[in-house]
């Protein structure tokens, strides 16, 4: 140790980081993890084999000093002080134009205030969102780098060779500047919230409505995933379905408890897209859904107050189509207020993204990673200044003719007391988005009548005030 | 001028400024005002007749010396900076004791900044919502005070006179320390962006459906409110709908721009809703359909090519029965929304709140009074310790009637592609709140699938991770 030679240095050897800093020697380049903890050290020692490629020290200077110039480290620790903590540890040992990268869900204010602090002190900064959970940082996540781009081209050969890997392009490009990389990550979360709350309401439906086995519900997913529905999360709700329970008869998820956590960025998603003017209510609902859940006790004291529910039965192939089609053009709807919330971000920030490259990025390595996403790239690569994938003909070529069952699956779950808020967020979306008179009228009307706050016409330009009655 | 003589001070003499200031006069109160637009002070020196009664000044410390001490100066400026800069000017002249009332829709955030910092110069401040619109400030608003209770028995008098009236109690009341009242009244305004957004919705679809004229849509809002939905905003929403445009022929509200604004407030409301973990799909969809509004050009291209609704036609009986009971059931949610968000803030952020108290204050005077607070009132006096109206026996006896008509009438809207969002949301809200059982254990699986995030189970305490496949 002591001797400058790793090419790569990362801090938190939890399992995101072990398993990144695993796939960057992989991938034949050497590699120095650190960790307060030492039974982390350890355990990445013990895996790394050999410390001519991977070593790993709890000494910040050790660690710190095995480092080739610029020094690139990485950061996989949890958002929030943890990261100002770390980065104040290692700035007396780091020299100028050496180069931290925050892997973390950081919030990206926090990103913006990180980099202007530490470029006045010569060292550059860059947040770099990573998806694909343990297994993705093990053998190629999807990585969103921004930040500076000079500082990039150092990063950029370990990053092209660790990421995931899609008919020969590398799932992460320099996204834009300051926190763009982990804006996009966050609205990546974003999205995945969305998309996990339209897969457990569907899989809802099928079951009260449909009354299907989980080997069933398994098979229905599982051939969803060979079609237009190939993504991870559909993939992954296949494999849940089939899984046995260890601890008692039956199948696993029946024994889960349906109290859904978040850890925040699903919910700064909402927030900021309020912040920006962006409605993003499939996203909304699914952060809304998730704190519902929490309220378990009262959902089922409600439950004896109000419960009169009936449930239809339906011929099955007609439901599965019905479904089928709701979960494409919800996962549609989904990424459509994702990528405008990204659209207008990009101007607001001067992020100065490019969304084809977003969804480049996003097709394999990823969470949100889907056969979709190859669509929307197309989408956004046809038309550069496209700002909303709804208003692009191949997509409104593919959403029409779901249409139909879309809404008679969002009436089945009214009728039958079925909450599908994701469905019916995108299908209310969808219909005042492609409405060219929404009823909105009234309420400038209500508000110029008591607050004054005038209107605007239809007729002719011009601010409007009227003395009602 | 110079003496100090006057009970009451104002600074900012807008439309709101002036006619509260002429109510405090009405209920036999002296009374100053201060602007720096000397053409507003003359326009209320006109107003108020003498100045025995009622005097305004452009100079702040000639406005200071003519108060009473300890003196009670109220602000009714635009929230934000102006708030922070008329108080710096006001400053020099105050002495200790003197309390600052802010009654401005400021972030309840800089209330308690504001506090402490001239709670450190011994001046007293507190935010105190005031709604009712133009006419509430002249004639009776619901106010809503917040922070120091001592000195609230100094302003007391003041606003118990001037605050409007329902059944000999004054619809004002202290509600609790620090930002309380500032915070309750963007509660309120969230609550009225939700009722706003449901009224919007029910026009709508009778207008479509219905092909009601202006004049009977206006004989409809118009004998609701003589029944249960009797409201504030129902009353104005007839009396729009019967405005005859005097710029060109038929209604107004047909020339009325469908792109609805917003000041904030409701984008508050939901902002802070989720970082309380509290779900107010209503009211988030609500603001969502306001900036939605805004993408008129996007949304007149995309009617062009989705475009193809039909319209059904319906009995103009059941569909009327329809609406009223969606608007009730619309409201009854909305409202629980909101009360559920105060009481969790109220815990939260220390301020005990009383939501009796909540309730009764909202029974006249501002916007969103409703012949429904009374039942709310009363579910939380017959239940000090309720947590969501919802849970109520009556409320269940209310809400259960009208689920068949808000199932049809949300069914409606989607089979004829007219956003009902905030229809559907409070449906889909009242669904999962009534489930003992939502489908987020799969969420739970998904998140510890790929993130080993861990789950709860059904059938025994702990925290588990499963090795998926």
């Amino acid at each position: 140790m002591g001797q400058k030679s790793y090419d790569f240095g990362l801090v938190g050897l939890g399992v995101m980081g072990r398993n990144f800093i695993l796939n960057v020697m992989d991938k034949g380049f050497t590699a120095i993890g650190h960790d307060l903890d030492d039974e982390k050290v350890a355990s990445l020692l013990k895996e790394g084999g050999t410390t001519d490629k991977v070593n790993a020290s709890s000494n910040a200077k050790t660690f710190i000093d095995s480092l080739s110039l610029p020094r690139k480290v990485m950061l996989l620790v949890p958002a929030g002080n943890a990261v100002d903590a770390v980065i104040e540890t290692l700035i007396p040992y780091l020299d100028e134009g050496d180069i931290i990268i925050d892997g973390g869900n950081s919030f990206f204010k926090d990103t913006d205030r990180r980099e202007s602090y530490l470029k006045s002190k010569g060292i550059h900064f860059f947040g770099a969102g990573v998806s694909g959970g343990a297994k993705g940082a093990r053998f190629g996540p999807s990585i969103m780098p921004g930040g500076s781009k000079e500082a990039y081209q150092e990063v950029k050969p370990i990053f092209e060779a660790v990421a995931a890997d899609f008919n020969g392009e590398s799932c992460v490009a320099y996204l834009g500047p300051k926190s763009a990389g982990n804006y996009v990550k966050m609205v990546h979360n974003g999205i995945e919230y969305g998309l996990m709350q339209l897969t457990s309401e569907i899989y809802d439906i099928l079951k009260k409505v449909g009354n299907y086995t989980n080997p069933e519900l398994h098979k229905i997913f599982d051939s969803w995933n060979q079609g237009r529905l190939q993504s991870f999360l559909v993939e992954i709700t296949a494999h849940v379905l089939k899984q046995k329970d260890d601890q008692a008869e039956g199948y696993l998820v029946d024994y889960i408890l349906d109290k859904a956590k978040q850890k925040g960025t699903g919910k700064w998603t909402s927030q900021n897209a309020m912040d920006l003017g962006i409605p993003i209510p499939t996203i909304d609902i699914a952060v809304s859904m998730r704190e519902l859940s929490s309220f378990k006790k009262e959902r089922v004291l409600a439950n004896t107050l109000y419960s009169n529910k009936k449930t239809e039965r339906l011929d099955k192939e007609v439901l599965e189509k019905w479904a089928e089609a709701s979960l494409y053009f919800g996962f549609v709807l989904t990424y459509a207020q994702g990528f405008h919330q990204l659209s207008e971000a990009s101007k607001e920030y001067g992020y100065d993204l490019k969304l084809r490259t977003v969804a480049k990025i996003w097709r394999a390595g990823c969470i949100i990673r889907a056969a979709l996403l190859e669509d929307i790239a197309n989408a956004f690569d046809k038309n550069k200044g496209l700002s909303h994938l709804l208003l692009n003909d191949e997509f409104a070529g593919m959403i029409k003719p779901t249409l139909p069952a879309v809404r008679n699956l969002a009436i089945l779950g009214i009728n039958n007391g079925i909450p599908l808020p994701g469905l019916s967020n995108a299908l209310t979306y969808f219909d005042g988005f492609t409405s060219n008179r929404l009823p909105l009228n009234l309420i400038q009307a209500q508000r110029d009548y008591f607050g004054s706050h005038t209107y605007e016409r239809i007729d002719k330009p011009g601010i409007f005030h009227t003395d009602w009655e």
